[in-house]
């Protein structure tokens, strides 16, 4: 059976073609935007004419605005007329043609990126004070508003594989529930259920997180105060990477409560750069900046895409896979993740192909909104399995067997993350044992986080991210403006596609569902933050 | 007296306010440009307000077009609204204002970069066959004139010193007129000679090169039928690099005679591939662009910046230093040649304020058109020291002592390349020993090439480029767009400024002048072109 799924993996792929249409055609896939949407409809099109009837758009929620971008020009007119290379941060203004204005450097905003051991009272206090200094010194300007960024020249090749030696490194590590601790250390808590903390929104005061909707709401405090100092616009830079890339995320919300900034855009480190030392040794800079951006929708529905093989004997028990649909606007998506729909979708079509007979129903989930909070696979979670904030659980909950994701680029699977649950580690190694030859053998006791099995997760539901090659995910295309599919190896995509594949139909005829871990308990009620940090 | 200098140098520095002034403020510097031309009084203001007095420019020759740009933009309409980033190829036109057009792939262009082995023969054929092909086609049309450009993920680090063993390696080399056979099999001849017949213009039919003027000759050939089909614009990609940087040179001719063609731009090859995978796949492109890019002169000078710090005895006799001042447009020149300018001009600066004695004149040469074929060096090696061609030789050509080189970024010095000569190694070897200590050991048996030692080698003197750690030059840098001060390690600047003002100032003390090889003979006359490559 394994050699049949490879061959369909192999010899007849169609990751690349769906890639095309994912990330070349229809890219950006920013959540609720013109791009996302078109996207979803093209995965339930194809999905359907490969014979997979079922599948359709799952609305939930209320996601806000949608947001999209057609055009950027910033233009530098003085000391020297030439134009720097941006994109703009999602759910900022356009501009509404052509705005030139007098640049001012006043670099309040320190992107949470750099700071996740940051003491958020120390951001909101580091904000309060420059209010104080830059009032009334910044109408009309356009501001520099994040530090300058410094370089290192990389000293370290940026494409990584992991190595044998690697490996089984990471499968020997130590507990990872003491380890996490490690990752969190006023919290005195495991990750898991830190992070659940997180997720829900019910974060102790005590905690120092980078996380977004504390962030966020210090941005709106900020945007807030540029919008009454009625700033022309606002440019920042990346806090990562090696310069050359543009790194790109949000400046503003999606929610429709948030305040809407002034148009606000990322610069190429190299460009952002030259603009603050040429103003910190006083030579007069003015730019010209036009952004091309609108809001489609105010009130924005979320949409996952969801399709079923369905199964026989207990065709009501559901393994499930799934990848975030949504990718940010800079660069096409590619690596995020539309190699992961792609992995997916694949490992569908290969299963429908082979017309295997399946026990459970094998369901894909392509996420909305994975980018801005979670929110596809969180709402997905909370409809059909249960609440995590009381752990009052849906009837599907019991008949859940178990969720893949995939969702660290293009690099090829090499392994799973075990997710602290030991039980599921020798059923792991048993079914890589085919994918040896491809490089697959890793089941790794460690927590993944930061994408949709922490949803399932959360609800005490087996669920797993693969753990693959990162080849330049960190250093170039992850949130990026070179995301595209040039940084795709199709090879990788493949293997990891037939892996995904026999996977899923292997926990689809299984005797028995995934081994569970005990549920966790309700979370307790959120503390109340400390008075700078409220709103 | 080295300790003095080394003070000097690392203490009283004043290497980046000279990248500032070069690359942040008058930044690019193309040759004949309004940049290259600010810089160039800039750095003669400098000089001169520094103490030497003697500081000027020196005209030369007839450069032909100057040619500056002030912005870009190209932005795709169909299939998707978005901004691709792109540099516009010097000496093509603007285009006097927006363009909107479909695109073709007509890859008509392969960029000699990747074709350093390339029979110009074969690439004269190829050119042929595909205005065949074309012929009729590209009216109106954008035309995507370069091959995809084939990524490879960097799996080696970016950034490069020289190890202890890499230098030894090279100190150790075989002897370089063999070694050098072995870049040009056909041409079986030494590598200088091989390199003074290129430089010169005299290139026998046989050779297989990427020289420029055989490839701007068919360069210019595709633009006359470019021109005569009526193209609305071109755009290219790297051939070089990991993607995200843009390398950008020409498309059109400096020469007055040269045709001039229409727009054309060199885009991020993420960019650009994303196109060319659209119309391979038969989805519609078009874009629109905006270039505005001007020629301000039509018959400019070029202007080498020139300036002596007397010597006393042997005031007749000179001791000179050098790099080029001109760079590429894309970025501000900070690595080429900002780097070298900024060396060799501390170098001037630590000698007249160490108001140190010197025996034999120290002359500075700041280079104009070095990237446009070493025009500045030549010509003033011309003027004032011998013609390569006949080997007729001026009398300041008996009294010049030596020319040392600088042009390969921030990097480090770590040793000098002895172009072949044997009786220079002791000497270097002695002049380093103050210098083990930052690093620079190593008297290299090699020819270096590609830069403007070669004119002074060209007439049989002894001239020398420093040989650096090439830190990210090659991968980044190089004729990029990320050509910027934060590619630019201050601490590396200073110990090249520091040891360059050593090595003149004892080349201007020592007992006698840098010994000689025996002259090379005139040029050969050239041998006729085969009859595809003839104009």
């Amino acid at each position: 059976m394994v050699s049949r799924i490879k061959d369909q993996a192999f010899n007849h792929s169609r990751v690349m073609e769906y890639m095309h249409h994912l990330a070349d055609e229809n890219g950006p896939r920013l959540a609720a935007s013109p791009g996302y949407q078109r996207a979803a409809q093209w995965a339930v099109d194809t999905l359907s004419k490969d014979g997979i009837e079922s599948a359709r758009i799952e609305k939930f929620g209320d996601f806000g605005r949608s947001w999209t971008w057609s055009g950027i020009s910033v233009q530098m007119i003085e000391p020297q007329a030439t134009t720097l290379n941006a994109v703009p941060l999602a759910w900022s203004s356009g501009t509404d043609g052509l705005i030139t204005a007098p640049v001012v450097f006043a670099p309040l905003w320190e992107n949470p990126r750099d700071t996740a051991q940051t003491d958020l009272v120390k951001l909101a206090e580091r904000i309060d004070a420059y209010k104080n200094q830059y009032a009334g010194k910044l109408k009309d300007k356009i501001v520099l508003l994040s530090g300058k960024r410094p370089f290192k020249l990389p000293s370290e090749p940026e494409t990584q594989r992991w190595s044998a030696d690697d490996l089984n490194g990471m499968m020997s590590a130590r507990d990872p529930r003491t380890e996490d601790l490690y990752e969190w250390p006023l919290l005195k808590v495991p990750f898991k259920t830190a992070d659940r903390w997180l997720m829900y929104e019910m974060i102790p005061a005590e905690i120092q997180s980078d996380y977004s909707d504390r962030t966020a709401r210090l941005m709106n405090r900020l945007i807030e105060f540029l919008n009454k100092e009625q700033v022309a616009a606002v440019a920042m830079t990346n806090t990562e990477g090696n310069g050359a890339v543009i790194f790109a995320e949000s400046f503003g919300s999606n929610l429709a409560s948030g305040p809407i900034p002034a148009a606000a855009v990322q610069l190429m480190p190299e460009h952002y750069n030259r603009l603050v030392r040429l103003v910190q040794r006083k030579v007069p800079v003015s730019l010209s900046i036009k952004v091309d951006a609108t809001f489609p929708e105010l009130n924005a529905k979320g949409k996952n895409v969801i399709a079923d093989l369905p199964g026989g004997s207990k065709r009501r028990e559901v393994v499930m896979m799934g990848a975030h649909l949504d990718s940010w606007h800079g660069g096409t998506g590619a690596t995020d993740n539309a190699a992961g729909v792609a992995v997916v979708m694949e490992a569908m079509r290969i299963l429908k192909t082979l017309d295997l007979e399946l026990d459970r129903t094998v369901r894909l989930g392509l996420w909305d909104a994975e980018e801005v909070g979670h929110l596809g696979s969180r709402a997905y979670v909370k409809e059909h399995l249960g609440d995590p904030r009381t752990m009052k659980l849906k009837s599907a909950h019991e008949t859940f067997s178990v969720y893949f994701n995939i969702d660290t680029g293009s690099g090829k699977t090499r392994g799973i993350l075990t997710q602290g649950n030991d039980m599921v580690k020798p059923i792991f190694i048993e079914l890589m044992k085919p994918f040896e030859e491809h490089g697959i053998s890793a089941a790794v006791p460690r927590n993944d986080w930061g994408t949709d099995h922490q949803a399932f997760d959360a609800v005490g539901l087996p669920s797993f991210n693969l753990l693959q090659d990162q080849l330049d995910y960190w250093s170039h295309t992850h949130h990026s403006n070179v995301d595209t599919v040039d940084h795709i190896v199709p090879q990788d995509l493949m293997v990891s596609a037939a892996f995904m594949a026999s996977l899923v139909y292997h926990a689809a005829i299984r005797d028995e569902l995934m081994p569970r871990e005990p549920l966790p308990p309700p979370l307790p009620k959120p503390q109340p933050l400390p008075e700078i940090l409220q709103d």
